[in-house]
């Protein structure tokens, strides 16, 4: 009965202690190495015998739970906008990592008349391009990795799209936030198809 | 006569302490600020008036180069073999963060006629459908972005394709290094043609 175990995914690094403290308040109690920085345990036990963790870097979550290595994944609901997949079942939407998806620049109001084609900087490509064919705005989009907001200050691009939280980075740059595109992102669970259909009452039991 | 500047990006992290002592052995001294962790500034003087440095993830320096907004860049042989560009002009290869690109998987050897498809995981997408097309051998990419060597034990891939310096990792992760793809990867210096015809002369008296 392999398909009785239940695999979580949990990210790495800026958010892994909320979501373990979400999961901890959901009944969950982890084995003691998950919390050992130099562990090699790749599977770590939980007080439910069919309940195991892995522990992957964030961006590497939603395949990771697509390929069937873990039923359950935490990413960003900013992943999932990105990379629809028909296969991905949004299971919950939490409050881990609350943030929004702006539209920012060096100008306190952006006139979209001013120029024929802007240059925006992103990691967000398939948002962004669905936005702004949606406004009927042309862009040219600069994919970027980080630093997303470096991009107007090195005249690489017209405007940026990123997360914003605080909006402190943003302030440091010298930008502006012209353009809410989605206000409402944070952590969500992720299941596929398979592993819901599969697993569907323990993860219900979890998650929800 | 702003051309007659040259930009030189400097890739943060782990490679930009090396990077730094190349430049200086060059002949070039930076400005105090520029090791200076939270210094907010954007771009670096040296000793040389007309040359500036701006430090950038180094996933952002192949676009930042080819953007114009530096001259010169700091990028990993495996970056341009993976994105190759038209606009990329190869400056020069260095010495700094040697290692190869491999095949490998939890087998001494593998046996490509045991199974239809392979399934390999990797960053490195385009290398690898091209290395597996000449090669007449049928796979499935599963695109991730870090962590690969996890791929196999967690059982998403048959095979990753992934860089390897000392060995260790594989050897942690009890993976065999089966097939080197590409021997001779490292930092190398590149510019856009844009850059390289307009300053020629100043870039090949540093970097040549």
């Amino acid at each position: 009965m392999k398909n009785a175990n239940l695999i979580i995914a949990c990210p790495k690094g800026r958010l892994e202690s909320k979501i373990v403290s979400m999961l901890k308040r959901k009944g969950l109690e982890f084995e003691r190495d998950f919390f050992n920085e130099s562990s090699r345990k790749l599977t770590f036990n939980t007080n439910f015998k069919n309940i195991k963790i892995i522990k992957l870097k964030p961006s590497d979550i939603r395949a990771y739970t697509m390929l069937g290595a873990a039923d359950i994944g935490f990413v960003g609901y900013d992943d999932i906008l990105e990379n629809s997949d028909n296969n991905i079942v949004l299971l919950n939407k939490t409050k881990i990592g609350k943030c929004r998806l702006s539209i920012a620049s060096n100008k306190k109001k952006i006139d979209f008349a001013e120029k024929k084609i802007f240059k925006v900087a992103t990691k967000f490509k398939n948002i962004t391009e669905k936005y702004f064919e949606e406004k009927n705005i042309q862009i040219e989009i600069i994919k970027l990795n980080g630093s997303i907001e470096l991009a107007v200050k090195y005249g690489v691009a017209d405007l940026i799209v990123d997360l914003v939280e605080s909006g402190q980075t943003l302030k440091q740059n010298h930008l502006f936030e012209n353009i809410i595109i989605n206000n409402n992102i944070s952590t969500v669970s992720i299941s596929s198809y398979y592993a819901y259909d599969l697993k569907k009452d323990l993860i219900k039991k979890l998650i929800i």
